[in-house]
């Protein structure tokens, strides 16, 4: 049975079928114009959107349609963490190519929802395009966060701590081993962690209402990108100690045997999705004594400083302007 | 100056210039994680999104880049008017492909924010991707409704009167105009309609307030397909008359030169954004006597019959199914 065979409205049902998360929040799911979502009179309203498209954001020739599924909805859902809220419902917009088939997109959907139910996030609605060649997907998220909560990027104050929820580089190093076909079963965390990221809501949540948090982003750019992002929303410098950036450790072992220097590695590896936060001194002591709430991985990197000590890094004691580069479509 | 020399924060501060509508119900508009909007207690939200590809939606050798940013915010909006709703905000994906230049984005900013102000939704995000070759937009809107009163497709009960909100044909006669570089003024109206679509939350909204509109869609399909899409939610039968379908002048005068059937031209026409309700002939009869709140093009064109009876359409007297062939994308 071929795509043509099922059809567009075929490909609907089939949509409705394989997404079996839902919650009591939707008036109105897939199949009409819109779908309605029950007002929470006291939260706001997140608003976020992101595409991935095929060859730019990933490759099929390693990516198991499966894990696109989860992936494309996990980096909007790590969208709605950076600001403190949790999922409301998603929107998706999938453009497929020649290459897909029923089996195909099936194996998305079974992705899609299996982040869906993991993340309590309804799929609430889509629609499907065929194009003549690359495949794209869109997908939009609302989430809620209470009113006056959210964590922006523009809070942080000099004085504040910089910290972030867990290791870095692994995104790009399995990124690498995929890329080479490297089936080596030490990179196992690596490839997950490129391929089925965890968006991390539960490690915002827990943030959000310890209280203290001034600032957040998640680091899909880099983290060196993400520090620029915090210092120039918020109109702040910042110190960061080398020494203090958590590498995880199949990216250690993959880094160790090449000629990258560690350091770059880790602050350009986009799409990494933890959490780059900052907090005022007594929060974070407080949250210290709260034993990180199980967040284990959770590192304090540097320091917020004023604008015009400019956002340095000190490496083996000798300071240094922050300046690698991250990812930008447009300087290619 | 190029796209390069600008790169992708250049165009988000480019972006944020060009779009100048606000309301105050958006807490945190462009350049964080999300947006953040207000909520409205006793309202539901409405959530949803549409993709225009290049060469299956638009065609950029006869689309002004202008129309384009007006029609990508206009058929979301459609949709939300689709509902009975007003819009709160929207968020936009764009990937441009090599095509577009500095100039050409302007445009489309322009068209994206003429339609912005026109309609009252604020663009509060989105992201810009660089593609490899044909161009994509993905828009999703939030609008919201008072709670209970969304209309929905599913509403249709025999014994409802079947109306649109004005006449049809221009959407497809415009495209087939500028697909032929067909210049003549005569056809201007045509060419507007397909290229700069109206979306009907004027008319929907007066609908709304009216009462006893059971079931809306918006017409982008198609009128065929879309009477089937009310009828199969419903679960209803419906009988229209051939010779109460309003066709638009301009589209009338186009297909007159060629050897289309007028009824199948009208019938099969996408794109058209008027929109198709159901509504109790008591109501029917109420809106009569207000002048159709000046929606002058407001037409009555069947009536619902229990499922039984079928999808039909009556045509100099005799009655045969309503079978026209719409737009499918996995069909063609």
């Amino acid at each position: 049975m071929g795509l043509s065979d099922v059809g567009e409205f075929g490909l609907i049902k089939r949509f409705r079928s394989h997404l079996s998360f839902h919650s009591n929040r939707i008036g109105l799911g897939i199949g009409d114009d819109g779908a309605l979502i029950k007002p929470n009179p006291a939260w706001e309203t997140i608003f976020t959107i992101d595409t991935l498209v095929e060859h730019v954001h990933y490759d099929l020739s390693y990516t198991p349609f499966e894990a696109l599924g989860w992936k494309a909805l996990a980096v909007n859902l790590s969208d709605v963490a950076a600001m403190g809220g949790l999922p409301v419902c998603a929107i998706v917009s999938l453009g497929i190519s020649d290459f897909w088939t029923i089996k195909t997109i099936d194996d998305f959907y079974q992705g899609l929802n299996a982040c869906s139910h993991a993340f309590q996030c309804p799929i609430v609605g889509g629609d499907t395009v065929r194009l003549p060649r690359d495949s794209i997907i869109t997908i939009t998220v609302i989430g809620e966060v209470e009113s006056g909560c959210a964590l922006k990027r523009s809070g942080a104050r000099p004085g504040d701590y910089l910290c972030v929820t867990g290791p870095l580089g692994d995104a790009r190093s399995g990124m690498e081993v995929l890329t080479e076909g490297n089936n080596d079963l030490e990179y196992n965390d690596a490839r997950t962690r490129f391929l089925k990221p965890v968006p991390r809501i539960y490690e915002s949540r827990k943030l959000l209402k310890h209280g203290g948090v001034t600032s957040m982003i998640d680091i899909s750019d880099g983290l060196s990108s993400e520090i620029h992002h915090i210092c120039r929303e918020s109109h702040v410098g910042c110190r960061i100690f080398a020494d203090r950036v958590p590498i995880a450790s199949s990216a250690l072992r993959w880094i160790e045997k090449r000629e990258h220097s560690i350091l770059s590695f880790v602050m350009e590896s986009g799409e990494e999705y933890e959490l780059l936060f900052t907090i005022q001194p007594e929060a974070y002591y407080r949250l210290e004594s709260n034993q990180y709430y199980g967040i284990s991985t959770l590192q304090k990197i540097g320091d917020i400083r004023k604008a015009s000590e400019g956002v340095i890094i000190e490496i083996n004691g000798e300071t240094t302007p922050l300046n690698f580069q991250c990812w930008d479509h447009f300087h290619q």
